[in-house]
């Protein structure tokens, strides 16, 4: 008998930013009273959020984002609207704390950073920037359903804010995730991939297209639709091959291979302002090169970065990166 | 140069219900106007709901669910409110209209079925039932968001309900989808595979593991999660198969394959009322028998049955479907 697993090339996933989270949810089964019980855990340790910000200290060049409660009296804290992430092996609480207090009245000691630094300048090691990631996801939709969509009645938090029912007319409403596919098409006769360039990358960044998946389509389809829409491409065969959580405000991205069936870019210029194949060399050269020297492709710990090596090292067959 | 495609059994997704649509969506270039455009198109086709359930006429036995404009009027259609749901390659709109009327008030050629038993009972072609699927979840999305999260104000259908819009703070508002991650669990060392009983079940009836994609998680640590806090069993490799549109309400299941890495079962008697391993032996009864005459698996059609089905007929190795 063949085993099911036996033609994976280990777990692509795994080696993304955002994936490292560890922490026992136990979202499902969180008691009435969870969240203050934790706040009142004197070994409770909290993330701050300031701004859309992330709280960090420096310490001997040393990041280091978690607080004691105390900590943070001085910046306002919005205990009624913390996050409770969950806990670690030790029972210890780990939580995302809002803050009132503005950038500007942090203290000189502490940096107020925004997500996407946080994460582009690895500062944080796995587990807690996936903590952070499910902090920051969970944060941004808590604030934007304050109000029930059915009736406008204001809501409350719930389950360490995993949950908010509506004040007005009862209904609950869960965290939002929004799937999105992101993918490298690969002309396998020409050994080419398929990178663009969107308007806000920084200078001669190419990367993956990607879109929303939409209602009513499967993963493989919505791959298809946003390679043609956004190229002109016409795609076979769909692999999976990874997935990453994205903070921003709270994706799944879903990231696979697309079998390219023609050659010929139509790109769509109001999305892009480039798309080009690029050769399996070139490919080589940019992810081996300084980033300043020339085109390039996203930095480690994207699910572009790893669609792309992991193309461009063959790395997409059994055994390649070990279970 | 090995293909990245040659190691892949075929795309399952093709062969579950609700992925048959076709339709040219063109949900991101929608001009203003678009909606009242497509409900003026004298080649305009109407899919029609009240009160949940869609609307089916039988001629001659056949199941027809497309109706024109003038078909409708007598039972209050709602044109502000309908989804436009894309065009057909003729040019032909297709929409979801919703009705005002009660099912009381339904003429008794016409039928008032609920989605589930229009899928179960097999009523539509796979491409309308894919746009029945796009138009039920787009017109529960649009129900759930007729106010405004941040600010609790009304909001408007634009794009013939693929956006909304806040009146009052002009924030943005797009379709839900959300992530269930949905798995097999096998254990390949006894040739065995986990199924679990939900007490909403059928008698008898067994089907795969699933829950909800968390905030800051991978697919493959969604599934490992879900099956761990269901059914005891430990995972080891993930292995993605298919994924289903899933209009109840506006789900994407995302179905895997897990390693089981133990054996002994402690089940959620919260969530299930039993789960247990089955033989490939047994389930090959299980799927060749009716089900009414012992434990049965999932109908056809469901993201479930293809997991079940495409283990227990070792149809998980390239070719085994074709391309």
């Amino acid at each position: 008998m063949r085993s099911l697993f036996e033609e994976m090339a280990g777990e692509a996933s795994r080696l993304t930013a955002f994936a490292g989270n560890t922490l026992d949810r136990r979202s499902e089964q969180r008691p009435e009273g969870c969240l203050e019980e934790a706040l009142a855990d004197p070994r409770a340790a909290f993330y701050a959020s300031a701004e859309g910000r992330l709280l960090i200290k420096f310490e001997a060049d040393k990041a280091q984002p978690l607080f004691t409660l105390s900590e943070l009296q001085s910046l306002e804290p919005e205990p009624a609207a913390a996050i409770l992430l969950g806990y670690r092996r030790t029972g210890e609480p780990r939580l995302m704390m809002p803050l009132k207090a503005t950038v500007e009245a942090v203290p000189a000691a502490i940096k107020a950073l925004d997500y996407r630094s946080v994460y582009q300048q690895h500062l944080l090691p796995p587990e807690e920037l996936g903590e952070v990631a499910q902090g920051a996801s969970l944060l941004a939709w808590n604030r934007s359903a304050l109000h029930c969509g059915f009736c406008g009645g204001e809501t409350d938090a719930k389950g360490g804010g995993y949950r908010r029912a509506c004040a007005n007319c009862a209904k609950e409403f869960f965290p939002r995730t929004d799937p999105v596919v992101i993918m490298l098409t690969v002309d396998e006769k020409s050994d080419r991939c398929l990178l663009g360039r969107s308007p806000h990358f920084r200078p001669g960044m190419f990367s993956c297209l990607a879109g929303f998946l939409e209602p009513g389509e499967t993963i493989e389809d919505a791959v298809r639709r946003e390679t043609l829409e956004e190229s002109g491409i016409r795609l076979g065969r769909v692999r999976y091959h990874a997935s990453q959580p994205w903070p921003f405000p709270h994706t799944l991205m879903i990231g696979c291979y697309g079998e390219a069936l023609s050659e010929e870019i139509r790109f769509d210029s109001s999305e892009l302002d480039d798309c080009r194949w690029f050769s399996r060399s070139e490919i080589r050269e940019m992810l081996s090169r300084p980033a300043e020297e020339g085109p390039s492709v996203p930095p480690e710990g994207s699910i572009a970065h790893r669609l792309i090596s992991d193309w461009a090292g063959e790395r997409l067959h059994s055994d390649a990166f070990g279970a």
